[in-house]
């Protein structure tokens, strides 16, 4: 069992052990325990003389609040921005030089809220100080799911096994019940049970994945049956800025079968969780609810505190304070994109190599897009008289020109245009270097955000290719790449998501 | 004379009794001789593990600056957030979550500033914290009040009686005068004076209520008149917002007349007081008197921190934290505005009864309204295929459904379409309840936002019917309720705002 | 040598001497060695009764951060605002009325930035407790400069002789050179040398001043040829938004030359600076130099909390907290911009007062503004039955009026529409007081913001007449004052920004 959690970022819940969280729970215990004596100032020696850097590029209260909250009663300061209406000046910052500022302002740990998927392992990659995971983008919100993990722990009798829980409103498009009952799967004998429309239901991949981990799930057919055979009920709100396309009218009828209201709850002895906030528009819970024994997500709500005073009490209790590296290093600024491709030196008429001596060849691109790369590399500007290039009618289009090489910038942006383009460095007549840049997939993910520099980089997850920052599956799709090359790669890319060396 | 504050909500200026009112006069003048004697911080160790929440949903500089300042002294700590911009998510949460969350936050005392009348009672009832009433809409800022008392006092030798003072600017649209004028009417031989416009001066009912109380009001015709005749001179902020109507070239020309400047004030003793800030570009108090001798609203600010100083000291004091508690009593979803009516069973032919054997049926209606009644009932999207429902074209429209029973949202949205409904319901073809339903009628009331579940209360203030929340005095007008069953409901509230049991 | 900066404010690098300036210097590298030597906190008993009020008017990370980790180190505590949607009520509240609400709040030291020139001297002479300038709109941002200075100084083995520096980036537009270079002049063997497009050079005043100082100045054609001779390289963000007229591409084109990679450090043993943020869009640094060994900027960053650290610390170190002074006095409401003119008696025959008796009489008024002077003195409003008003199609339109006098807004808001107009005062048919009401021609001044009221006033700085506020010359153009007339005026006032007197 991980007994130190000094200086160690937390990014996924995923990343947890079974052991990790029994003994997280067992602190953020300890942390209630001392409130519930009287004692909620008992640690404020431990972080007297350390500092909390609260990032939230997004609104937020209770999580923010809940940090600074467990900073106090540990007796240390909090800092920053929520929101960045009051930091306009950072529209054009990018994350790295924040995170590094953050760390010139000597903040001993950082927690951030961020819209990007994976912003926060790159914030945990540059910075020296350790990063908590406040949300980032749709990706993880390991503090949550650390919470509700310590709520059912405690109303569980300081256990995780053997627990039954239903989860209601909304299981396919949040984050917070595929990361809670992921975290249940580490234990023995968890029942979960749901009911909701279709379109709302748990995702086939999720209950496969829980299948394979022992957990059983059922799917019932009203929210009632669900409520009769749990002790516990995690309601979730219904995410309708996701349900394009579905009217007004369905979702009031839906609500009525799904809201929580007492005559779902009466007569039971269930308790309703919730993560909070309630939309008091929808109004998932009844107000009524709110008044009633089965109400647990005000007590879920202190957990957080408890929790995350745990966490920052174990992150800080051991050694001195971080002093500023001002310097990143090299390896941070390092890409494993480059998928290689072997270079056949002997074909002799390869059409696209033998009208240049000196230059860059694309190659499988996307066709119609001579103009838009033309604008991307900016061949116009950079003035090359010289150019010769084509895009021919075929399936594989190709650009032929004589700049001497790309910047990631380039190169990123015409992934972003045309997917896994191969890259030809020609000299002396000759192909020197030939790969295919890959980039995430996933739309809203870090790496291909241009101005935020960040290095797109995979790893090898067991046979599974994935973006280290947004850890979403990637897969190689260009035809030409063989299966050989495709091993190799997969075997020079790191095989876990390891701190990047540095300091 | 009342000697604890403690864990006592802050929420009218109305509810201070002269004892009370002597009593915090006297701990901010401690205050203020302390800070005059370098001992700033001599009482910093009250708070040292407490906390303060500001939650301003209105932005706010001075008050809320003057309560983290006045924590500071005390040796506590504060967070909270100013406007809602940093905190959209709040946009759909309620007051009744956020305060939970406060209380889960383990903060100690609440100062929140709310646009909505009424919103500081219902937070009150909802708190285990003490709360304090920074502004509730344009209803109460007791603490105002109370620090332009402390100014008072401590300019007039540390007594309250004999006091004369003018009032200017705006006495008709401002909360600031008529709360203080109310207070003081506690005090012996106070003299108001007044000189304003017609539509800028004091309202009769204020006048009246002063005249009973045995406070001298005199109008004169000039600002000068006033001045020349008082110790201290009030000036308030015109509310041209709220002046619609009112031509520029009118106000500009009114300014004129009752702006304080030099010409005014000099060769008198007068003391200028204002609760700040001045609007700059009207300049109701001209730049050459802020440096000159008459000038006293910068000492009034600073007897803010002074007073709140002290209402925090005398809140914070005595007794240890408070644990939160993380249920919500069930009183709190109990209104009492339901007014009974007599159920007449003998009445055999009521037309309106005999056609339904199960389901409500609403009497009273505004005429015109089935389409908005049909959309606030949604009763179309309910799938009630045999609703039978008829509105007359006569005086009493009503409409029948077979719905079981309305919720509280639903009753509460009739009632703001159509003030008053009477609601029956129906078992077994008999009228089994029959009440009048109320609504507060400040439509700047929290009691008639539906999605803050607030229930609409009232309580009997020496036979005047007030709303709980906004204190707005509330007159039945259903032709229908007769005098013994407003007499019965009467009878039946609340005398007084007696805090709700809880914890 | 200067070794207290007790209750000083710091509102201009310019005012800063050599020794002070080594000063400084010479408490930062304390400031370093005790981080270094793990003693960060070692001081924090320094401010334990101290609290410092940010008011950034205008949005900030990076400078709003590091004063409050510097005022944390040293044991004291912050709070402000930054950005003012919080804070809407400030919209019509003076800089006079915030800032004595913040002594009112007990602050010990101001930190503030404001959109206006010269808001931070203004700011100063209201404040009793010191203010540090944070930046004033385009004019001053002092801290920035000292802790460039510093930055060089441990850079430079504790020396600030002998230093060759580039400058790269914006010459023209930005502030951070003019201030640093300037600061730079004080000391021995100074070299700047530095190659950019004309339109972003360094503006010949500044070459001129610096050659004066015994600085030497040298353009070189290329980047490349200034980072082979220099030990340090400061890069400036271009100021885009203030380069109208120039394309997109050509600014492209431009970066290609300008901006920082790795090709133009290579080899090199050149440090690069930047103020920070580095425009993430434009990337005026490569990506790639952030993660080199040249990178210096974050160590910059650091040396931006030693710096305040350092500054506060001399400022707070001695002494007790200040008493908030709740008067303001008589002279802060004194301009002295009334250029006075000789009063011909004996002109009998003068046309444009022999027809009134009392009155002002405006004269030397632009032509074409009798509609816009009505409005602005309100002749209208005033119902001034008797105006007597002329302003004839000659050179010198003039307005006769028997308006008593004017008030300070109507003379600004007059000199607005017509610079420099001439005001004669007459009683009794006779010209009793006649001058010229200068105002100062920066646009952005705070002098010139009606409702402000910031009085005008200028200085003598050499022969040179200066606004107090933004400090920028001021050439009196109104034909008709004698080289006598203003050279009395310039006698007559300070010949130096000294504090007003108060408190």
């Amino acid at each position: 069992m991980q007994t130190t959690f000094s200086h160690t970022d937390i990014i996924s819940i995923t990343d947890f052990t079974a052991s990790q969280i029994l003994y997280l729970c067992e602190a953020g215990r300890h942390m209630h325990d001392l409130e519930k004596s009287g004692k909620r100032y008992s640690l404020s020696d431990t972080c007297r003389f350390r500092s909390l850097a609260s990032m939230f590029y997004e609104p937020s209260t209770r999580t923010r609040a809940s940090f600074i909250t467990a900073m106090r009663e540990l007796g240390g300061q909090s800092d920053g921005f929520s929101g960045t209406e009051g930091t306009s000046v950072m529209k054009k910052e990018t994350i790295r030089d924040t995170i590094m500022m953050m760390g010139a302002n000597h903040f001993d740990v950082i927690v951030m809220r961020h819209p990007l998927d994976g912003s926060l392992q790159w914030a945990a990659d540059i910075s020296a100080s350790p990063v908590i995971n406040g949300g980032d983008g749709k990706n993880e919100h390991p503090t949550q799911a650390l919470l509700d993990l310590l709520t059912l722990y405690m109303l569980n009798n300081n256990n995780l096994d053997g627990i039954s829980i239903g989860f209601g409103g909304d299981l396919s498009h949040g984050r917070t019940i595929r990361s809670l009952s992921l975290a249940l799967s580490h234990f023995k004998n968890i029942t979960i049970r749901w009911a909701a429309e279709d379109f709302l239901g748990m995702p086939p991949d999720l209950s496969d994945m829980l299948a394979r981990r022992n957990v059983k799930v059922v799917r019932e057919a009203a929210v009632k049956d669900v409520m009769k055979q749990v002790q516990y009920y995690y309601m979730t709100r219904p995410q309708l800025e996701r349900m394009e396309g579905i009217s007004q009218a369905r979702i009031i009828e839906m609500m009525r079968l799904y809201r929580i209201d007492l005559q779902k709850v009466e007569g039971l002895d269930v308790k309703i969780l919730h993560p909070l906030p309630v939309n008091s528009e929808i109004a998932e819970i009844d107000y009524q609810v709110f008044f009633s024994r089965a109400q647990s997500f005000f007590k879920q709500a202190e957990f957080g505190i408890f929790m995350r005073k745990a966490l920052l009490y174990e992150m800080l209790k051991d050694g001195d304070y971080i002093h500023f590296n001002d310097s990143l290093p090299q390896k941070l600024c390092e890409g494993n994109n480059r998928l290689p491709r072997r270079i056949h030196e002997d074909r002799k008429h390869d059409m696209f190599i033998d009208k240049i001596t000196e230059g860059v060849v694309l190659d499988h691109l996307k066709p119609g897009l001579r103009r838009d790369i033309d604008d991307v590399l900016g061949l116009e500007d950079k003035g090359y008289s010289c150019i010769t290039a084509a895009i021919t009618g075929k399936k594989n289009p190709f650009l032929k020109t004589n700049l001497k090489e790309l910047t990631e910038r380039e190169l990123k942006s015409l992934a972003l245009l045309s997917p896994e383009p191969t890259v030809n460095y020609i000299r002396n007549g000759k192909v020197t270097e030939k790969f295919v840049y890959l980039l995430c997939g996933n739309t809203n993910c870090i790496t291909r955000i241009i101005p935020e520099d960040v290095p797109p980089r995979f790893y090898n997850d067991e046979g599974i290719l994935r973006c280290r920052y947004c850890r979403r599956e990637y897969r190689v799709i260009n035809r030409k790449v063989s299966p050989g090359e495709l091993e190799d790669y997969r075997r020079a890319i790191p095989q876990a998501i390891l701190p990047v060396e540095q300091h």
